[in-house]
């Protein structure tokens, strides 16, 4: 049942999405004489850059997923509304938002699209079952459970090729996430699990990171890539570059090199890192725009001021929007939200409709990650890498985590896991179980082999 | 396919679970001249007494269910598997194990049976589906989803008599687990939600604990169940004493006073903690003894020595045990484990089956948090409750936790809890969706109404 609204008694700014556009564009209307409705589908806040530590048993979830509503409480005039945003009507300026039986009709006046972006498979949408991505706080729950449970599984076989084929792990796509999630998986093998098994021998695992591309890290330059890759390389790493993947199935993943032979990699443990598909918000937008499009990953081509083409009060931000040379970051996003706000708050004050700067990325630089004590970091020119990129790392997420508990809660997890080798989010939830299944579903339906013992 | 394993060289104990039963006798094997076994169904040791504080946002996960296999790591003579064991065949003394397609045959020369207990509905179980127990780490995350799920519900209905419906809260039975978690509910509603909302006032929330027995706490006696029971009152939690729940479904539930009248409670988040029902293989256990029986919750009533008859070398220990004046707690699984292995032991430095003293258990006492700052503790004679009560409980607690990492963390949450009003552990993951969609599935079944709006 679709619940009609009261129309609301001041300019309604409605936005959709948690993430770092979504509460950035919430906390910068925080003084502005403004109503303002969040709508997410999720009750948290993700920082999805360390996502990565969730699914490898470093943080927990609620260290990187605090509740947007206890950020936003003392916000007198914001509003959190739980709720999966189904439809947009740009001529009757509504959002119906729908979380199981519970479906909602919201007004806006001025509208803040922060949706994000999921993992894409390029049409290969059979490969999900196989190699989740990692995009959610349920996708790092399901991941620990696959790369411990790998482990887990390679202990109790008493094949010598099923427990080679456990202890192989892919991660395909070698952008920051790739990167970093490799890495750990590294660290868990070499360093984490030593000792803690009797029949295998964890530093034995392959682990694999695969990239279409000549390089690591594509998008930071041939150099940093370089100092990325030998340090993976290091750590026991293979990494292969120029390598497509051509087919993901339960028993392990087919393999494209340049020259076009084609290898199999039997593997247990796979992970999705390597394309992003924005939220489908992105083309209902555009189908009642006067000629925006969408990009083929489905990001909306914005105007310069991040609206849709005659609707100069819907804002798109953050990895929906398609503007060159705006990567798709935290950085990104809050810059768009900062700006989407700061036209609405100008458009407020005056009676005609203000004469807008179009919106200029600042690049503060981008960094990722390789394991403990080590990292690469790009600001402008300037290109480093080692123990003093990871210090900036360290300062600069423990900077934007949200909360002091978490980010006190955070330092003393790193301490324990880089100078230790102790990790305090090691339980595995039995989602990881159902995941098993829906895989041997998936194998199943096409008939294909599937190990046993 | 099932697995041969190659006979041990050593006396080999296998232990069947991870809770405290099966952790402690696995440690207590440590200096002795036998292989150890572990076998469980999860890869982690869980503190269930702490459950209800990740039911409600205080703790994470990992804090209370480290990895067995890490505490056990320098432990030489221990290994540990992951399975759920279905089989356990006393005359060929093998006890097999399943997860998914893994299959494992384990022979054994002892054996230590800790499978534990889970929630029971005295034969309805079709209430599970609506009011869900708290018995793994599983079933507190979704718990934290339908509890958190419950006040974003309300916020988002516009219907008065739905809010009202979602924002009642009931606990059956008021065991020290039923009294732990409502009083968490009545202090979320109370305390950490204030001010997080627009449209409902958190602290309108109706908070109330359903017990069929006439006091709460019953086996604390009468003294410490009264207080108990005023300090819930003065937190605004109503105690329903001499109370049957006589059926529950998707609305809510039908009480049944004592005398005989029947009411309805229109209720959307509804948590079962009334009753246990030991693991299955008990039954496997006395079907293969010499006349051992369970009782109606399923517990083997052992011998005076633990074991089942006829079989000296099988023991039963914690949840799954009946033994008259031992609580189904965590000192009477530590007391069963501990006596388990020193028989064990004995019986390895004599050649003759030794003597065996029965076991003694030794009531250290008990006790439950009611709130922040209050407790109610029974130590032999001794019956004490509020600030001391609660220190005490704080301490012990902080003992038992396994791992320096935890218990620090575990402070730092207390602390910003209980002095403040954070909750660090408030994400919600997708498991509560499931869980609502099963619920409408059983509801379709049946037939009956469900709220919309």
């Amino acid at each position: 049942m679709s619940v009609p609204s009261i129309a609301p008694r001041r300019h309604r700014v409605v936005i959709i999405g948690s993430g770092f556009g979504g509460l950035f564009a919430a906390k910068h209307l925080k003084r502005a004489d403004v109503d303002v409705t969040l709508i997410a589908k999720t009750t948290h806040h993700l920082f999805q850059p360390l996502l990565y530590q969730v699914a490898t048993g470093i943080l927990s979830v609620g260290e990187i997923a605090p509740a947007t509503r206890m950020i936003l409480r003392k916000q007198k005039n914001a509003e959190v509304l739980l709720g999966d945003v189904v439809g947009i009507d740009l001529k009757n300026k509504t959002v119906t938002s729908k979380l199981l039986d519970w479906e909602r009709v919201t007004p806006f006046d001025s509208l803040i699209v922060a949706a994000g972006a999921q993992q894409s498979y390029f049409g290969n949408d059979h490969f999900e079952a196989f190699a989740p991505g990692m995009k959610t706080v349920d996708d790092a729950l399901e991941l620990r459970g696959r790369i411990l449970g790998a482990f887990e599984a390679a202990e109790v076989t008493t094949s010598q090729a099923e427990r080679q084929r456990r202890l192989t792990f892919v991660v395909v796509g070698a952008g920051p996430t790739g990167v970093e999630v490799v890495g750990q998986i590294a660290e868990l093998a070499h360093r984490t699990l030593e000792g803690a098994f009797r029949t295998i021998d964890p530093s034995e695992a392959r682990v694999i990171l695969i990239e279409a591309a000549p390089a690591v890290l594509p998008p930071m330059g041939p150099k940093l890539g370089l100092k990325a890759q030998r340090r993976l390389e290091k750590m026991g790493v293979e990494v292969r570059l120029n390598t497509m993947v051509t087919n993901v199935d339960y028993m392990g993943l087919t393999v494209k090199e340049k020259d076009g032979t084609e290898h199999r990699i039997d593997c247990a443990c796979k992970v999705w890192s390597a394309g992003v598909q924005a939220s489908p918000l992105g083309r209902i937008l555009a189908e009642q725009s006067d000629g925006t499009e969408c990009d083929r990953a489905g990001r909306v081509v914005v105007e310069p001021d991040l609206t849709v083409k005659g609707h100069p009060h819907v804002f798109v931000v953050g990895d929906l929007m398609n503007v060159p040379g705006v990567p798709g970051q935290a950085q990104g996003a809050i810059q768009g939200a900062v700006y989407a706000t700061k036209q609405i708050k100008a458009d407020l004050k005056s009676d005609a409709p203000a004469t807008r700067q179009p919106f200029k990325y600042f690049d503060k630089g981008s960094m990722a990650t390789i394991s403990r004590f080590n990292a690469v970091c790009q600001v402008g020119k300037l290109e480093f890498g080692g123990f003093l990129a990871w210090l900036a790392w360290l300062g600069l997420h423990l900077y934007y985590l949200v909360g002091s508990r978490n980010r006190l809660i955070a330092v003393i997890s790193w301490f324990v896991t880089f100078l230790g080798r102790g990790r305090g989010q090691m339980a595995i939830t039995e989602r990881w179980v159902f995941a098993r299944r829906a895989m041997d579903q998936v194998q199943e339906r096409n008939n294909t082999p599937k190990a046993i013992g």
